[in-house]
């Protein structure tokens, strides 16, 4: 993503508001996939084509301007988000079984 | 984040459309991290702490509803976001120089 | 809206991906509310309390900002919101019954 | 919009879940249409066409879900707003010159 972007110069557009913004656009079209299908039958369908190709594609945009948002303000994502599992698995240990 | 998930058996309340939501109210809460900045300083502002490990805490909340929707989709998210990056590439090609 | 605005001289905050952002930050908190109810209860729970009070203000706050932000585009959004539903209504005409 | 809505007995699929992510849907349309703007001629292009009437009908969109969501829940939108506005001007009182 990094590489994509510098190659193109594109860094100028990129202030976290506008990637924000951008972000919002592509949660909003996956929103668009789900939004009327029956709940209880919402995971099946997303599973199964056409839905699940084109939910992996907005599922990518919304990862892409997430990398890009983490890019722009110098955040190793993957670190940050290891670290709030971590926490989370202390704040809710698994039942010891 | 499926381990995480599995051990706790929270996979019952994994409803795409849940997870949606849950991934929007996520969305919410780091848009308010930026709203009120001036756009002209966000990006230096995201950078310097607070706001930079609050915006990853936010950012990797966001990233795990993610990654647990690609979960419950069957999706293999980052084989999805590196086919999305290789069209935008024929898309969009770097210059040449 | 706009006497509260006005009176408190916030004007100078409420460039539109600001309003924008805002907007979304309450709209996540409005999802907050919804995302772990079934949807098959989700309703009903949504009519009773203390849901049907938290949901109103969050909804209040969403529409507030959309209002702000009708004002700094210098939008009639009562009049647009009408010419949307009479299109609607020649799109999907009501059943003669 | 609620006749609208009864004429064409579209009751069954307003769950309040499903509103919501079509709500989030229009909100990223909106969202889409100022993100790459610079923000200092946000407010302009915005009150300029023909940014203004896409915008116009982008935020009647969301308006008129968060009413069918107001409907389903069986909210007075609009008392909850005034409501809400009161409450704000008591915690942020205008300067009194």
């Amino acid at each position: 993503m990094r590489q994509f972007t510098t190659e193109r110069a594109w860094g100028g557009f990129h202030d976290p508001k506008s990637v924000l913004l951008a972000l919002v656009g592509e949660v909003g079209e996956l929103a668009d996939l789900f939004q009327w299908l029956p709940a209880s039958e919402a995971a099946k369908l997303g599973r199964s084509e056409p839905l699940r190709t084109r939910a992996g594609e907005e599922m990518s945009d919304v990862l892409l301007y997430l990398i890009l948002l983490a890019d722009v303000l110098d955040i190793d994502l993957a670190a940050a988000a290891h670290a709030k599992l971590t926490e989370a698995g202390r704040r809710y240990p698994a039942p010891a079984d």
